[in-house]
């Protein structure tokens, strides 16, 4: 028989099929291989994207040329714009507010065909410095209630650039995902006085099951409450409410388990396509970084969502997250 | 400047992109042709589905025969099972349950490859009392607490076989998406004792401009906070809880405005897939019917969902529910 289990954080429910389990080989997914071709994010072709927001480049090169290593631009085609107000209205019994926000992309590399897991440390941590700086500086526009990143990879991911890229945007308000994790956090520290990250951390290095790689600073696993099949969470182990407060040295930690993580789940699915997202607490207001506590989920392109999740917020996970570990740690 | 639209049910905050919408040329979207060949939903292969539960066939046929018009069968590979006890319990932190619960699989047509849109009303007709039949048996078995009703066509909407099929779940718990309506319909009732979707109604009627069609009891509309392009709901414009209670005379009304909608999107979007799922409240228990309105949300797949969606909760919308209600309206 199939198993229910329920998300402590949010309360969601996912149907995990412990009977007749999917490995590996039993999924049909949407291959990956860049092509190639004029891309706007190469060297040479710093002027087809917006003018450099900030960028890491060799010191004797100027902006919009090459000579960087990771490079922020506004996206060309924005969601959101940095100019102008708020002002929220009712429309007869609908709300709504002019699309004010931020929306940058963040060129990882100047390798075209390089995915995150085939650069090097270094090259990685440049990265994620730069994910900081640039959550830092948009923080500062009160305006903004919510910074959030993501990153997809692959065409069946959704990314419409093959060159690797980061995209942040700042929201003028926390999203519905977030406000629900956030209240879920919250209520567990009304009434246990603890973050129930930490104590989820806490019950997985026990269990170790559905662990798939741990460092000094931070645990790499498959979550008990997966909605996707080799779903991942990476979690630091102390608590900090806030990506973008991370010491210093917990940067190289924090590079090399994003590598490793992203290379095992590629050994065992060639050319997969990805998301990830990180979540942090919400910017410029009083809820949060006590009892949330940031983590990045990534959700592998294996299966594509149908009605049934659409319909309910009901997820239907066919590997067992302890059995996805299981292979994650085998590989490598 | 885009714009930001709340949906006044759940929440949910939308970009409507106004500024440079996207055009039905615009969208790359995979194109669905059914392939044919064996196909266990067809004529005289009744033998490769479990034994049929229910089905409106020829009075001089034998179940599990040719001969019928709809048949329903268990899904053969089922995310939940029928037999067992819930045994809700904990496992350190997390929650758990034996997955109880029900999976068929109706099939809408003996025709291959025919699309709803493509029967004749009196087909449909029947599709939607069986709908209904399956809904009010399953409702009896009271360790269910919601029915879901669910239809993925083409292999862009998840559709596993091409057959035309609808999938109905019987779930012990409400499931999480549902229970926000539930609790947004409540909040609204409790504040001005009035059904949320009636105001949604009268203001949609009032407005017009995102009406796609409506006859004397259903209104089939552009929602003000679509979450994907083209989004379309259909909804009784009388007050009613639950959809396995509708009248009888209400049932042609229902089979031609699905037929007509269907068509219309598929004259806009050739070869499409789309989801499109039944929303109704919750049973074997006290919430729902007074304040919450029962409808059907359509959902065509003309892009993929990407990691913003995903991490957020916040959609994109390329098309504004006004512009597309423009394009559907001018068609047929």
């Amino acid at each position: 028989m199939s198993e229910l289990r329920r998300d402590p954080i949010v309360g969601r429910w996912v149907i995990v099929d412990t009977d007749h389990p999917n490995k590996p080989e039993d999924f049909e997914y949407e291959q990956y291989i860049p092509k190639g071709g004029t891309c706007p994010f190469c060297y040479g072709n710093e002027a087809m994207t917006p003018p450099e927001i900030d960028c890491f480049r060799d010191s004797n090169t100027t902006p919009n040329t090459p000579g960087w290593q990771v490079r922020v631009v506004p996206n060309k085609f924005p969601a959101l714009q940095i100019e102008g107000e708020l002002d929220r209205r009712g429309v007869g019994i609908y709300d709504m507010s002019n699309g004010v926000g931020a929306h940058e992309v963040l060129v990882e590399t100047p390798y075209h065909h390089k995915d995150l897991s085939d650069l090097m440390n270094t090259e990685v941590e440049n990265i994620l410095q730069m994910w900081c700086r640039r959550a830092n500086d948009l923080t500062k526009d009160k305006r903004f209630k919510y910074i959030m990143l993501f990153r997809n990879y692959g065409k069946a991911a959704g990314a419409s650039l093959e060159h690797p890229h980061t995209q942040m945007v700042a929201l003028p308000m926390i999203p519905k995902n977030v406000a629900e994790e956030i209240h879920g956090a919250e209520n567990y520290f009304d009434y246990r006085e603890r973050c129930i990250f930490c104590d989820i951390i806490r019950q997985e290095t026990q269990e170790k099951e559905r662990i798939v790689f741990e460092n000094k600073y931070f645990l790499s696993f498959c979550p008990f409450v997966s909605r996707f099949p080799f779903e991942i969470w990476i979690i630091p182990k102390k608590h900090a409410g806030y990506f973008c407060h991370m010491p210093a040295e917990e940067i190289p930690a924090l590079a090399s388990i994003l590598i490793e993580t992203i290379a095992r789940v590629k050994t065992v699915f060639a050319n997969l396509s990805y998301n990830f997202i990180l979540h942090s607490s919400p910017v410029n207001g009083d809820s949060g970084p006590e009892y949330y506590h940031w983590h990045i989920e990534f959700m592998p392109k294996l299966m594509r969502t149908a009605g049934f999740e659409w319909g309910s917020g009901f997820y239907l996970d066919p590997t067992s997250p302890e059995l996805a570990a299981k292979y994650l740690k085998n590989q490598k």
